[in-house]
């Protein structure tokens, strides 16, 4: 069996994937991945995704260094959904914070409650999207 | 501020949701969330997602009383994607398992590594999707 089996991708080719730290727990992100992407994470050991507003294959890290190695790959139930456990090299958020969801909802607005790792410019400055 | 504010649909007017158990931090369930789903999850304290499959708003856990209390609401860096920190009454998954993840790739298949918690039937039987 390939990967790729029961991973019911959607009219566009794509499945949600989520990328989890293996240590904490955290959730760092969530983005697309279509069957390449799928593929070249688990036969690279590094997580890929699909870029849609690039319209390709994104290996994550690629130009920032802060790559995700790959522990655990997970399906849910409907085989549309893909969980990663990871590890995180540097930060998942190309904002330089470590997890992409560092705004919560206070009740009244969005307030980021998480500490910035690393300068946004240092995660931009080689075209990482 | 509403809550729907710095949220960005997409074409369908959906955005990503994730739910994360707020204990253990393990991740239940993806989903979807129009603006409606989103304004009532806060509003009511319970999970609320779109179900596209049946074209409406889908209250968890409304008929098989595996409802979602929310702690905690994330919003990502792009805006698209959404977070729930929640209590878990019961099972997430509708086959009966506490996380819809259960399947995990094992280098040749997909295998079912957790325990079932509650006969799926005992799920399915309101007709919970």
């Amino acid at each position: 069996m390939s990967i790729v089996d029961r991973v019911k991708f959607d009219d566009r080719g794509l499945a949600v994937a989520i990328a989890q730290d293996a240590v904490n727990g955290e959730v760092l992100m969530v983005a697309f991945m279509n069957r390449e992407a799928l593929q070249r994470t688990l036969e690279t050991g590094l997580v890929h995704y699909y870029s849609r507003s690039r319209a390709k294959l994104w290996k994550k890290g690629e130009e920032s260094g802060h790559l995700q190695r790959v522990r655990e790959v997970r399906l849910d139930c409907d085989g549309d959904a893909i969980l990663v456990e990871i590890e995180q090299v540097g930060v998942a958020c190309h904002e330089g914070f470590r997890s992409c969801f560092f705004r919560r909802w206070d009740g009244s607005e969005w307030v980021v409650d998480r500490e910035r790792g690393v300068d946004p410019a240092q995660v931009y400055k080689r075209g990482e999207p």
